[in-house]
């Protein structure tokens, strides 16, 4: 059978262990040759290529649901529900996500990007399935690094509270996306290491063997649970969820993983399947990948494995101006650290954590943390920087509201992947952040339109000691590095006039900015070009010296429009309409009476505002 | 020593422990009867009174670092720093906050609200004070509801990798808000029920009463908890993050929290020390309390018990309009369920749970794994209704984003104490949902203006099949039952015109609409006032008309400002600027080029543009 030929699970379901172990290595051949033109998360996929095959062997999709946590390695299982023929057109516009999407296909019965929605996903399912008495699995995968994310927690507490059956799929390859250290990971690995656990995946097999499928079968591995509990480990985090637990089972193992699975339908309520894989196997260069380099890639030679897209000498990724800058205003100010929350390397955090590994968190994929801890940190006199990509950053909302900005914590964040992303799609595009950023008080919120700019912004942040951001797109830039740094007032914008008789003004942020000076001069257009380089607070002063020119005015931008820098501009030049509500800052406590007083928000405010203007005009 | 008299930590450092039990006698009294004329919160800090005199009396604040998780609990901690004269004025005005704050107190090295964050916040201060070569405690103090949630297990998983020194209070009282029965929870209700506890704790104190201070106890703690562990319960949870863990000590014992304290100090890394509260201690009506009606009281005549406030017969709260409608709406549609994050007595679901208990679902304080959970509940089939109060709705941003919105699920989201709270100040108000909700594409979002209006608008959005959020204050509203349900389309206004000549627009939502019509026609004041009862989608063909009337426009808000209803107003009826951005939906995959070209924000476009505007002028 040909991979490209494979038009349902069905087509699988009557192969032999051989059968299915030679379309394994098909199907991963199909990954690297595939992969390697059009890009994709690489070393995900390869690493779950048996533990796919054998889920969609075993299970019944897509009455089963089967739901892969963030959905970045499901590129067998699009393969195995008839998708291999489209994986040319992977990750390109009207093409086939690289994640799971309900439009594409009916086995794809949830959709993420990001971590850790599985387990919480997977109650609601077993949930409503026993609610509606229907009949059917669900089998959450999901893999270490989102298993430590507080929302898996919160999932599997509940997991295990409630009790429904569900057959839960931890897929261990011992590497988030950057190598995770947290105390979690640890436990897990005691297991893997063990000389114990050497021997026991052999006792595993032969117990599989000799054991019948179903209940018997079951028993016999829960058996060996409690030999590995006792032994090992005490079946890490899910024993005191009230989850069982199987495993680790071989996740390489066609054999032991679909009779393990099969044990499992056995079971009652909530079960754990350890599987241990191997991020990159079949691949020599993401194998030997210790960072997460070949986590998500560009297209790449698969003989050299090296990138086909390079850059010019003289540019450099935003993230890398950033942490560049940061490495070297860490030099001189030891109490600089950096947090990032499990994206070294996406954010360029390596050389940092390199330089300066008692100044470098890596805190596993905890945003909420991340920012509460930083926040902490500051209070308590360290000067943090926080890394994180913009759709990510929404996990964080309340921390960043609640700890953060109420407590006007001096924490510089650093808002990676800001603005449309590309081929990630959906879930990773970073267009809400100055929305969702801009109605909390007490933030400056702010965008380089160039490197140079990029690097005093930075510079200026850390001067700033306020909640400070700086977000800065997916991509390269001209980078060299500034001779000295220079004080950037939070507020205040910067402007162009591209010949000598403007006929407009385009407001606009980032990038955009120079290619729109560019574009006019060229084209011997005259206009005012603004730099917003700050989103909040805005340059009310530039405001209004443009507005006295009544030149028509174009916000171009490159982000979600509601309540965005066009917005925060609308209600600064707004005269007409008269606008009550509570201004820019945390309301204390008192009764709601009081409080309606202060904020100037009651009855009988407005009514004596109406009043006046009405004997204004009479 | 009377408790008024109390100036610092240093006047009880010399009190004998009998000394220190009759304060704690006192300061109970001293609670009961502040609190019963102010209101505020009751049972938790009746249950801390011995916990925080021991704090204070063994570590050393303010050097010390002791971080009390939501802080609710702290009136003790401020009793002890000096501020019991202030009591008269606890959560007033200018007054006394009912949290940590560090304006009020060099004694309030943090501040909260929200739950969860003190571990976080822990694991900043060590990290600092480790950094920058200090020497301090740092004394985090977090209840057993508190520990279930995400943001906790996150830091619980950097504090076991990081290993760095400092003190877990786990303040357990077998009931967060409401009473939780968790997974995780009841494994902690296994030690306190199993009879081997009992005579522990009778081995604990005999053994502290047996050797010296320092080390050599905490080795003999250290092997209680080893006998602890494998006898019952395996260290709940802190095991599996390598932390260490004494206990359980009585939290009512001034002898034994005294030593256990001192114990820990001589622990090098992250020790947990499980200390068994009974919240309500001392005050009958609120030790029997099982449903957390006495968390937070309003004031209360001692001896009934009886709330001083009576409210008409005719008014009911917010809430219980909202769960009433639920409970109606879920006789007849069996499909409904309804979902809380520990808030079942504050967003009255108490009759749901009793009348549909295999339909309601407390999942602990987990708002992230709450929204996402309902996402896949309606994705399979149920009609999902979550309470969550407004300012903890914070904490679900991304999950609302990521999974109910983009993935358009039809959850009814129920914004509970939404505006201004009053009492419980910064930390609760309500005030910017509509902010950063309005920016997320699909959701509709609305208020209603009374429960007339309520019990449509709940009909309705089951009716929509569509994420929809609707918000209520905090307080009592006129109730009277529908007699039947009317659908409300999203996105329409209603408009009183009131008097004959109307001479102004004022454009409100909720309970101010009404007492704006009735102010307006008790003093003869002609005028439209609008019902904006949709923040989203907003009623475009009535503002179409309202502008037409070229009367002057009021919009009287009661939440913040930025990016709210008023921004919606004037971004929609903006005509001088022209802007650019992406529009109201989600964007998919492709290259950045193909989408900015689909979505018309790149270059050519922006000079297209100005182009075209100028040949018009031209």
């Amino acid at each position: 059978m040909r991979v490209i030929d494979i038009r349902s699970p069905q087509d699988i379901k009557n192969c032999s262990i051989q059968e299915l172990e030679s379309l394994c290595e098909d199907i991963r051949q199909f990954l690297i040759e595939n992969i390697s033109k059009t890009g994709g998360h690489l070393s995900s996929n390869l690493g779950v290529v048996e533990l796919s095959v054998c889920l969609h062997y075993v299970f019944n999709a897509p009455k089963d649901k089967i739901i892969f946590d963030v959905g970045h390695q499901c590129y067998t299982h699009k393969i195995l529900t008839g998708r291999a023929p489209y994986f040319s057109t992977l990750r390109k516009k009207d093409g086939l996500s690289g994640f799971q999407k309900r439009k594409e296909s009916e086995y794809d019965c949830w959709e993420a990007g990001h971590s850790s929605t599985s387990l919480s996903a997977a109650l609601g399912f077993a949930t409503a399935r026993d609610l509606l008495h229907e009949n059917y699995e669900v089998i959450p995968v999901i893999g270490d690094g989102a298993l430590g994310s507080g929302m898996s927690m919160e999932a599997l507490n509940d997991i295990g509270t409630q009790q429904r059956k569900m057959i839960i799929i931890f897929n261990d390859n011992n590497m988030s996306i950057s190598k995770n250290h947290s105390a979690i990971e640890q436990k897990i690995t005691n297991i893997r290491t063990s000389s114990f656990y050497q021997n026991m995946k052999i006792d595993v097999k032969k117990n599989l063997k000799n054991t019948s499928y179903g209940t018997n079968l079951l028993k016999s591995m829960t058996n060996i649970r409690d030999h590995i509990r006792d032994e090992v480990i005490n079946a890490p985090l899910f024993e005191n969820f009230n989850i069982n637990y199987i495993g680790p089972v071989d996740g390489h193992d066609i054999h032991a993983l679909i009779r393990t699975f099969k044990a499992a339908k056995n079971s009652d309520g909530p079960i754990v399947i350890h599987v241990l894989t191997k991020k990159g196997k079949g691949y020599p260069y993401a194998e030997k990948d210790e960072v997460g380099k070949w986590h998500g890639v560009s297209p790449f030679d698969i003989q050299t494995g090296m990138p086909l897209l390079e850059h010019p000498d003289d540019e450099l990724s935003w993230s890398e101006v950033i942490s560049k800058t940061l490495l070297d205003l860490a030099y001189h100010d030891p109490k600089i650290v950096a947090i990032t929350p499990a994206m070294a390397q996406g954010s360029k955090l390596l050389e940092f954590a390199h330089k300066f590994p008692k100044r470098f968190f890596d805190c596993g994929i905890a945003e909420e943390h991340a920012i509460t801890m930083a926040s902490a940190m500051a209070q308590a006199g360290l000067k943090p920087f926080v890394s994180i990509y913009s759709s990510f950053l929404q996990r964080a909302y309340d921390q960043i509201n609640h700890d953060m900005a109420r407590m006007y914590e001096p924490v510089v964040v650093g808002i990676d992947r800001a603005g449309l992303v590309g081929d990630d799609g959906e879930t990773h595009q970073g267009v809400f952040d100055i929305s969702f950023l801009r109605s909390i008080p007490n933030v400056i919120l702010s965008q380089p339109k160039d490197a140079f700019e990029a690097q005093n912004l930075l510079y200026s942040a850390f001067q700033e000691r306020k909640p400070y951001f700086i977000r800065y797109p997916r991509g390269f830039v001209k980078y060299e590095k500034n001779k000295e740094y220079t004080y950037i007032q939070p507020g205040t914008w910067t402007k162009t006039v591209v010949g000598n008789h403007p006929s407009c003004i385009v407001i606009c942020y980032g990038p955009e900015v120079d290619k729109v000076i560019e574009k006019a001069t060229i084209n011997n257009m005259s206009m005012i070009v603004v730099n917003a380089r700050f989103f909040k607070p805005i340059d009310t002063k530039m405001i209004d010296e443009l507005m006295k020119t009544k030149l028509k005015i174009y916000i171009y931008q490159t982000d979600c429009k509601i309540g965005s820098l066009s917005s925060a501009i609308l209600e600064y030049i707004n005269k007409d309409i008269d606008i009550m509500g509570i201004e820019d800052h945390f309301v204390g406590h008192g009764s709601i009476r009081s409080l309606r007083i202060e904020e100037n928000i009651h009855i009988n405010g407005l009514f004596q505002k109406i009043c006046e203007d009405s004997d204004a005009i009479g």
